[in-house]
Order: C-alpha cells, then sequence, then structure tokens
C-alpha cells in the first residue's frame, strides 16, 4: 500500500484509516442484520461522501442527518431515504418542501405547533417520527406521559401528507456513563421505556408504532440490542478518545487522529505545545483522574500510522491554535519541536466538523460537505 | 438605517452591531495612542477583511495574527507589518519565507533548536519577539529565567536575518480572574514581570528590548496600561459574555450575538431547545453560580437588533447542533416554537471562527477569510 507522506503535512490534520473504518461499518452493519434490525447509520460524524460509498459497500441504504444542509449533500450524493434527526425548524420548510420531493425524507415532530405549522405550510410528503425523551433530557416528549404522546400522534395522523413511522430517541445520557455495565444498563432502560410507550400508544388506538434507538455505546456495548426496529448510532465509524475511555472500543478501531505539528517543549513541566487548538479539536473533553482532557497523545509510524496512547500524556489545554500536552513518565524526551505528534480527539464528530476532511493513510484527500 | 430583516434568517446566524464594534475600536485605539503606546489589535477575533477596514479608518496601520494562513489573508488586504504571534511552526517555513519577502512579518521564538532551524532554512527577514511566559503557563521562556532569555537573544542576534525587536507576553491568566480588580493585578503583574526581564536583559549586554502585551481584560479595565511599547488586545472589538461576566465590558459594548431558531419548549423544566449548537457557538463555557453557561439569552429587537440579556437565562447545554435554553423567572412565555431568539456567546472569538461569517444589523453579509 501506497503509504502518507508525513513530511509533507505542515498544519493540523486529521489522518484515518480506511481498514479500521470500512472495520467499524461491517461490524456494526452485521450485528444489527443479524438481530434484524434496520441499520441507519448516522452520517453527521463523517459528513463525507466518500466515507458513505464506503457504508454503501456494506448494504446500507438509509441514513440518518443532524441538519438539512447535510440532508441535502448527501441526497446529492444519491441517498434516496434520509431521516433527518433534528426537531423540525420551520424556518427551513422551504428546503425540507424542495429536498421530500426528490427524495424519501423522515423528520422529528415533538409539538402540537409544529404539526399545525405543517398542516398550512407543507406541501410534499413526509415520514414522521415522534421525538421522545427516554431519559436524555435533551429534547421530546416524556416517554412516561402516553396520554401526551397520543394526542399528539392522532394529530399528526390527521394529515395525509404526514406519514406517521414510529417513535425516536437519542440516548446521549449513555455518554454520562462511567462503566461499559452502565451503559448497557441505559440502553436497555431507553429501549424498555420505549417499549412501554408503544404498547401504550397501542392501547390509546393508534397503530403499532415503530422504535428508532440506539447510539455508539450502547449499539458498540449491548449484544442484544432489543425490540427495535431501526438502529442509528454514527461516532462508531471513527470512534475516539471518549469511546476509549468508556470502553466502548479498544484503540485498535480508533480510526482517526489529529497530527499535529510541536512547536514549543517545556521540560520543567513535562509539557510539549502544539499548533493544534480548540478551532481544530473543539474544545470538547473528557474527565479523568478529576482532569479535563481533549485527547490521548500517540506517535505517528511510517508502518501503521499510529502508536498505542502514550501512557499517562494528554492534551490538557486547548485554545484558539494552541494545545498543551502533558506528558506522563514516558514519551517526553521523544518529542522533537518541529516534528509532528498525534492526538486521539475527544470527540471525533466535532473534530471532522472543524476540519471539513481528511487525509487517508494511503494518501487520499477526502473532504466534508462543509468543505465541498 | 436600512434594518436587517429577521424574517430571511433560517438558521444560526452571527448579527454584528457595526456602531457597537466601530466604538469598541475607536475607544481602544484613543486609549493607547493617549498613553503614547502603539496598537496592534489582534484580527483572529473578527478574521475579517472589512472589519479590518473600520480599524484602518481608525488609524491601525499594524496587526496581529494566530495562524500563517490569517497572516496571507491580511497581507493580501494591504496589511503590511504583522505580527503572527504563534511560536513558530517550522513546517510552515516556506510560507513564512514567502510571506516575509512581502510584508514586514514579525514572529515568535523560544527555542535554541528554531534559532538554529532559520539559521538553515530562513531566506528572507524576520522581525523577532522572544515569547516570554509571564505567568499564564502555557508558552514561553520563564519570565524569571533571564539567563536563559539572554542566551537566546544573543544567539538571535548573531543571525543577520533576524531583528530581535524585543519581548512579547499574552497575560491570558487574567481571563481565571474573578473580579475587575483582580484582572488589574494580574495585568500590573505581568508588565512588571516584563520590565524586570527587560532591565535584566539590558544587564546582560543586550539592548533594551521593547515590550509587547495586553490582552482584552487587562486593556478595557486598566486605566494605566503600564511600561510597554505595544498591545495586542483582540476580543475588545465585538466582546462576549465571558467578558461581560468579568466586568471587562458593560452590555452595550456587546456588538455580537448569534440568532438561533427555536424548535422545541419544555415548560417542566423551563426549557427551550434551538437548532444551535456547539458547531456554531463552540463548546467554550464559563462558570456561574457553580454551572457551566455558554451563553447569556436575548430577544431580538426590530429597532435596536436585540435586548439586554434576559435575567437568570442562559445556554446549559450543547451538542453538535443543539443548544439547550434554561430560563429563570422571566423570558420563558415570551418564547415562540419558529421564532428567533439571540444568544451572547461565551466565547465570540471562536463563534466567528466556526461560522466563518456575520450578518451586520443593516442588512450587510460580512465573510471572514475562513470563508472568503
Amino acid at each position: 500500500m501506497k503509504m502518507i507522506d508525513f513530511n509533507r503535512i505542515t498544519t493540523p490534520t486529521l489522518i484515518l484509516d480506511k481498514q479500521k473504518t470500512q472495520r467499524n461499518i461491517q461490524r456494526m452493519a452485521q450485528k444489527a442484520s443479524d438481530q434484524g434490525i434496520r441499520f441507519r447509520p448516522h452520517f453527521k460524524t463523517h459528513q463525507s461522501a466518500v466515507v458513505g460509498e464506503w457504508f454503501r459497500q456494506a448494504g446500507t441504504r438509509m441514513i440518518t442527518v443532524s441538519s438539512v444542509q447535510m440532508a441535502q449533500y448527501f441526497a446529492s450524493q444519491g441517498w434516496l431515504d434520509i431521516t433527518l434527526a433534528f426537531t423540525l425548524n420551520w424556518r427551513q420548510i422551504g428546503e425540507i418542501n424542495r429536498l421530500a420531493k426528490e427524495i424519501r425524507l423522515g423528520v422529528l415532530i415533538e409539538s402540537e405547533e409544529t404539526v399545525a405549522f405543517l398542516e398550512r405550510y407543507l406541501d410534499a410528503n413526509l415520514d414522521v417520527w415522534l421525538k421522545i425523551d427516554s431519559g436524555a433530557k435533551r429534547t421530546g416528549l416524556a416517554w412516561d406521559q402516553p396520554r401526551e404522546a397520543a394526542s399528539l400522534a392522532h394529530q399528526v395522523l390527521s394529515n395525509p401528507k404526514l406519514h406517521l413511522i414510529g417513535l425516536l430517541t437519542h440516548a446521549g445520557h449513555t455518554y454520562r456513563a462511567t462503566s461499559p455495565q452502565a451503559v448497557c444498563e441505559i440502553y436497555r432502560e431507553s429501549v424498555s421505556r420505549m417499549n412501554h410507550l408503544q404498547q401504550a400508544l397501542h392501547r390509546f388506538g393508534l397503530p403499532f408504532l415503530e422504535v428508532s434507538a440506539g447510539d455508539t455505546p450502547g449499539c458498540s456495548l449491548c449484544d442484544d440490542l432489543g425490540c427495535v426496529d431501526e438502529i442509528r448510532p454514527g461516532n462508531f465509524v471513527f470512534y475516539d478518545a471518549t469511546q476509549f475511555k468508556l470502553g466502548t472500543c479498544s484503540f485498535e478501531d480508533v480510526a482517526l487522529i489529529m497530527a499535529v505539528p510541536v512547536v514549543a517543549k517545556h521540560p520543567q513541566r513535562n509539557e510539549v505545545v502544539v499548533y493544534g487548538g480548540a478551532i481544530h479539536l473543539s474544545k470538547d473533553f473528557f474527565i479523568e483522574d478529576g482532569v479535563p482532557k481533549y485527547g490521548y497523545i500517540c506517535f505517528l509510524d511510517n508502518e501503521k500510522g499510529w502508536s498505542n496512547p502514550i501512557p499517562g500524556a494528554y492534551v490538557s489545554a486547548l485554545s484558539q491554535e494552541h494545545g498543551v500536552i502533558r506528558f506522563g513518565e514516558e514519551g517526553f524526551d521523544r518529542v522533537r519541536i518541529g516534528e509532528l505528534i498525534g492526538i486521539i480527539p475527544a470527540h471525533s464528530c466535532l473534530a471532522v466538523s472543524q476540519m471539513g476532511g481528511y487525509l487517508c493513510l494511503d494518501g487520499e484527500p477526502i473532504n466534508t460537505f462543509a468543505s465541498g
């Protein structure tokens, strides 16, 4: 295989391992398929037509996105069944109407005001999912208020342009778990709450609605995905330091790192300063040993791409363009000013969104929708 | 004045008050001028040729940037004296050589390795500032190790292409202060440390070096800017919620907000969900009353742009595209799904970097260097 020339990298650059990415895709697609569950991966993590093709090669035909612009981009790449997993934004009704005439478009609804708005302004057909809060407390109808959900469902059914498909949830609180066991408990609780609501709505005279669920921690760690009709994980395509720390993946599954130039060394405090800051990695972090960590650290490797994480090393601070890396007992002496070092980002979705593209280990550049 | 048409805004949009911005520029330029101090504002906050012109109209001729790319952009806009306030990145020496032949370019150096590297690869003239750590502990030579700084200064002087100008510091730890008085104490301490080093180096046989200092909190709050040759504040051009909370500015000085569509309301917890997340605002936050706040909240106003902050309301959580706004006793009932609401970002520099442009209150769109 032709190998990337690290010498040509001058600024912070995301490096992608295509083999690991394809293995992650294949494994999750297979898991869903084995359990008879539809796989509708969230494309907000990679945001890229090329990575989308890798999914297509693995049999994926339906996807999830998080914005109208992302839906437009993937529709233009031949994706014809897209769920826009974001509570409907009235102000983009023009784009939504146009898109819904071209592809099968699913939207999320959680208020009667929005159904009334669509009654007036929608001039295409939409698949509708009721957005349900199964415990994450970000947004959606409460899972334990079936009367409220039933009333909204009946209102949706009264509009022939709205095709009520089911109940959708994002159990984002799995990210707050501190062990793989806790992740699975949250996942199972979330699915069980969705099934509870599903049955309650049936008793309220509604058809038996589908359930869409599934975040990366839950879908990676739980052997049994439970009674759901589809899963929508996204981050698993690359994983990241947060997932690795949570136990969601092995380090061998992490498919993306940021290569950054070293600009200064501070031996008196075992710290290295790199060109690579908040505008490259985002300011997302996880807490470990009581301190915020914006990423783990690895060395670049001309053979296999990058090394295992350096024990004890992490990104301890980020400003607009600067990153500060703190080392433990290992690794500091190997670092040289002017060379590159690798950061395993705390959050790969946001790092991709910041950077607008990546470089594969074979040297191929890949753009995301933001960069065309 | 023609007023922006808020009805045409469909997605998260930065709104800029040109009058407030110009007043902020004028005030800081005047303050420097009154004290006989050069004004070299940091353009990483606004990143825009148009806002740069407003500085030029106020007499500014020299600027600070944080990346080679930003230096190239502003050089192409006719800025001929630029300090690249980032410890020199060897891997961009090609661009640095080219740029230094076109304009007067200043760089930051803090290691002997870098001077040795430049001895070999530099083929243009550079202004050199020694980067000094006056207490922020991010990067730079320690202010209280004059022997080390003197040795590096002598090494710089031995290269005829390197013109040693002075000592530069960024007292970024003013942001960790909790009162205006504490900000001024940190600013004064930082300047006094720089003066101490300046004198020590003179005793080591070096010429009397200049001092460059000045962050937004210090330059805004301290009446006497002290014995410095130039100041480089950046954020003051727009200010933000962090500065307002720190007491650096009045709310009337905050020149930038993010207009975001409301997509859901949760009356049981006084929360509103908006289309506007980490990819728009960045995940920067400040802590108040023990909780992280990603921004304050205001209402849009067709007369004056936006209202004062709504007491008790703030952005309590951000994910990739979602923002959660928590209200206190006021304001929640006025919010309507489908309408816009305003967020005063925690950090305007990063919000600008995320968005790549803004819309002025008179309807004029302004691009930043990232968006062309």
